[in-house]
């Protein structure tokens, strides 16, 4: 970030997102790393197969550093051709120098070759925390319901006390949903693939299909069986994983809104938050983000669910509309998901109160079962 | 539907809908139908073990025919209570006339119950055909991958003509996201769980889990872990089957609709449709079809991921919110995939118009080769 | 309905939306009555100018009686050319019968002038009723909130309570934002034009716009600047005043949720819903009504803001993606609305509920003065 | 922005928005400024009614400078309390250093005054260049119309080629949909409210009202009936107004994309964008980027219509929803109407191959008198 300027100034560091995000996984930078990550794959690829010599290899990766690009200059450069492949090739080009080597950089492959990769690349980066986090409040929901198997609760229905539950049992549910939201995402991620297809779609011939086979092997990335420029079911499918992610855990959070009530009062926020004009407020703040996460990703996954229709070898509009939701999306679950660990490590039950609020008696049937049942499930 | 009212009178038959669509097994009938059936597994799964006197069954399954409720008395009455299962209740109590017998029906479940059962058992038969569409349209595709394996065209990104592709490369994109769409829907569809839970979830003690089990079997449906009153997975499930299938019909319909410009016409239907004003057209009408389904399916999508976040044991609105737009999206999907087949099947392509709009020249690439991995593919 | 066959089968009148709504208004047949009323007003019109025989005109009147038409197979021959308004000519010339005057039904026309111009005329009727509603509701909360100008309860933020707010002040609330609603859905009501353009959107010479003209007012409906066949201001209105309205209501659902809930019982249903597992139940079930529509209606309105990016001078796919969803979302907020006036017209305040939850002291600040504000405001 | 960090690292500078948009209006440096000048805007008022001391709020105004903020510090201090005010009225009082009058930071304003009261402050200054935008765009479009009025093209519906119109119609349409968005966000601009309520939307007795009066006045913002602190119809218009502008700037995109076609060739973009791969593409760079905003703007309107929705005094969750999607909304239609003006200033008119193209006969119809008359609208 080298020039100081207006895009400098304009930038979005998270004032409006505070949900302790990952943003470092899915910051401009890190997209920009990527992107320098898939034209060396592809050199490197290319170099494999003797289709470019390894000095130009290697000097392309000693000048594909982060550090050496001018990012605000990239952005602003990137308008005129309405991605930012174009001006990178172009200074990539530049940072190598040698006229001969510059010739190879971003060979055999277009503009969305790079951005797609890019993209698949910060996405599987994003989701790595993301899986470790559902999986610590899979284990932390475990220990909940085991220790809560037992404790009464009034379930309520529609706003209004029903009849006897268990905390245990609540606390399987939300367990259940994340493994959900676990196994949905880590299949997704073990999908991500790498995008080579040039120009068409094509591929080159004859190396073409060998070329896309190292590529992607080089960027950790499946191999998909046709480049997928306008056929996005990678994208579709991380739209389901984040929007049922951030489902998983906005139910979490639904519930401890309810039961942090001053009046209920059945769980609190450890730490809480505070407030700016009333110092005796504990405010429920990680739920609240949380169900703000919630409310705004569903929407986000029906912009990329859209892009599916996409006319043609390369869309006009669809692909571009794809690029910034995915980000935001990623960020608002890996951020969801890390204050949902906090939330759940931090949860104080109130099991007294628990008692105390039921109004409607009788036993809680099968909750045990249920308990013990959900929990031998992985 | 016996009485003529204005329930009648304000019936939605399909008007604003012309997607050829799979109405009679999502309309009212089959909605009230499912719901029938669950009240019928339910006595049944209970007289199995036991808990249940089997004349009280077998009296419950001669009163649950359909054509013995008016339904829009049913739904007339089902305002007061939120939900239509309530007076079916009363409805089917009253058929089964014999006191003790009507007694047992519906013991055990809570409205949430069948309800959620009901919606899965529609969700499952209306997915029925729709899966049988997909597969029909995916060999459709495989031949005409096969057949334009080597037929040149010109690829377009951004709307200008890049280098040249071939129409058999395009169709074997079609077919893997046709494929991409089936496996989706299929999985789903082999998982959706009959819902038995009883007013909080807990089921009773000590034969619940029993009957659960029993129930599910006997609606054909899968047994949860856990009563999903509060854990929508089914649902979101659902939502990414649909929107997905939507967006995936929907790419074949927006690069027909580009083909057959008037300018372009690389391809037409066969019959297309005619207009009120100007005899001449031969319009994409199926094309559009599919289009306008593609448009409306992410945002219903939107608004089932949404109900994920819902709070306590059963909530006031997230729930409601998903049946309408639920039953609205099989709909559409179901006559999307209808609509696609009729177009494939019907789909006329003008191999000498795509050579002579080619105004790039060059290879083809590994076009072929890719479409014959591709059709490898299952 | 004339015909009994899969299309009535499949019907659906509202068993998945106990919104208690106008299904009246915004049924097919309203729908097929309102286009009826177009053809009607364009050869009046044109008649009128001299350019159709009066007797014609006469003719099409008596013919166009929504009784005399076939619905279901009106809605079968629709999907040949993807809009009703096709068959429907047909039927109607064959209804006129002579040859002569046949020849006069719909010329000039295309059938968007028709469909357009009949959605827009039941949107127009639905929302008379909504109106009121709003209107009524607005009466209703200005009697709460005078009556408990200093009725002191807690406000609550982040769901803990927070310092006292009066009920008083929270029913001027609702009642502004009703208000706001009501605003919003008068003027785009106001507004709501007739379409006529012809096949193209040009109008004929010489006459084509004092047809237009006339055709609107006896319509009663706008008479639009230019033929909006592809501008579509009056559909995107009408989604910010539905998604609006439904967001408005569902303010006031949301406060009633919360304030009923067992253990806080500040508000609550006088009358209330049931349960089919639990007789002791006592749901606030129009809230929850209210409470599932305010969740849906800004998905749809999400579609068909989308529409207004509509390529040409009739796009394949999103004039046809606006049909569905508009009327949905009519209906839904039409539900709401009646929905919310019953609730606000037998909620029960339990002002001493509210004094005994207090946890938190201290005055009321000027909320008595910001009642007296805004009661001021009409 | 002193500290470097991994916030730094992480920061959102438009990478994967390249919509020429208007980052500095609405990066966090603006939202930061926007809150410092609410801050300043409250202590004033207050001293102007002798409740301050006019030296702390001179102080205030001279320790408000965004410079003197630590922003990544501010962001991270903000996850703690799920809002970034608490930590600036921190740095403020520690910046304004003389206790008493550190004391009189902020009095009598909740968090959500002040960052409600600084987002509509940046969405006022947003919207300005915008309005500037969109008139500037109705004039280029009513130059086209004139110049245009007579030149005939193709009307194309459903993709088909229908009867000939006129280039001149089809801009005067672009020109009416441009002053209807013109007209809408004006309206909303005007309206645009301060936010003061303190914690509770009470206010303090007996001032209250005179501050906040004084306060919204200070900052040029409308004074608001009640606090609306719940009572989002602000924020519900703006949603309705930028999901307008977008898709009106999204017509004319996409009309330009179909025309531009490389076998239409009727309009071009005059400089257009480059590729990565293909050196002779000219692609329609400044319409897919209006395009892939039009795509995205309604998903964002949708979250914003659905927090009107909101419980209580303060919800949990559904304010907190609203900021980033209301900045990225403002961010993309901010950009998509710039890039409209480049683009219609760059649009190149090829009326020959209009003529060309036609393969339908006969007159325009009334398309100069529908230009002539829709020329005459402001």
């Amino acid at each position: 970030m080298t020039s100081d300027d207006d895009l400098t100034r304009g930038a979005d560091l998270g004032l409006l997102s505070p949900m302790g995000s990952a943003w470092e996984d899915t910051g401009d930078l890190a997209v920009l790393r990527a992107m320098l990550d898939a034209e060396v794959a592809l050199i490197r690829a290319r170099a494999t197969l003797g289709l470019a010599p390894p000095e130009a290899a290697a000097a392309v990766e000693r000048a594909a550093l982060v550090e050496l690009f001018d990012l605000p200059d990239l952005i602003r450069r990137s308008r005129s051709g309405g991605n930012p492949v174009i001006p990178l090739v172009e200074d990539l080009r530049a940072a190598v120098a040698v006229g001969e080597h510059a010739s190879h950089v971003h060979r055999g492959a277009t503009s969305q070759d790079i951005l797609d990769s890019a993209l698949m690349l910060v996405s599987h980066r994003a989701l790595g925390p993301v899986l470790t986090d559902l999986r610590t409040l899979a284990t932390m929901f475990a220990g909940l319901a085991a220790e809560h198997r037992d404790t009464p609760m009034a379930a309520r229905t529609l706003t209004q006390q029903a009849v006897p539950t268990t905390f245990g049992l609540k606390a399987a549910g939300w367990r259940k949903l994340t493994l959900d939201a676990h196994a949905r995402a880590h299949a997704v991620r073990l999908a991500l693939p790498g995008q080579l297809g040039g120009p068409a779609g094509t591929l080159e011939e004859p190396h073409g299909l060998a070329v896309a086979a190292r590529f992607c092997a080089a960027l950790g990335l499946a191999e998909p069986v046709l480049p997928w420029h306008v056929l996005r079911t990678p994208v579709a499918d991380l739209a389901n994983a984040l929007a049922f992610a951030a489902g998983a855990l906005g139910k979490f959070a639904a519930d401890v809104l309810v039961l942090s009530r001053t009046e209920i009062g059945e769980l609190s926020e450890g730490v809480g938050g505070g407030s700016s004009s009333m110092p005796h407020k504990h405010n429920p703040v990680r739920a609240t983000m949380i169900a703000a996460a919630a409310r705004q990703v569903p929407a986000l996954a029906a912009v990329l669910y859209g892009s599916l229709a996409a006319e043609d070898e390369r869309p006009a509009g669809a692909w571009h509309a794809e690029w910034q939701p995915l980000r935001t999306a990623l960020r608002l679950v890996a951020g969801a998901a890390r204050d949902a660990v906090e939330l759940a490590g931090d949860l104080r039950v109130h099991a007294e109160r628990m008692h105390a609020n039921l109004t409607v008696h009788g036993g809680t049937g099968a909750a045990g079962a249920l308990v013990d049942r959900a929990l031998k499930e992985e």
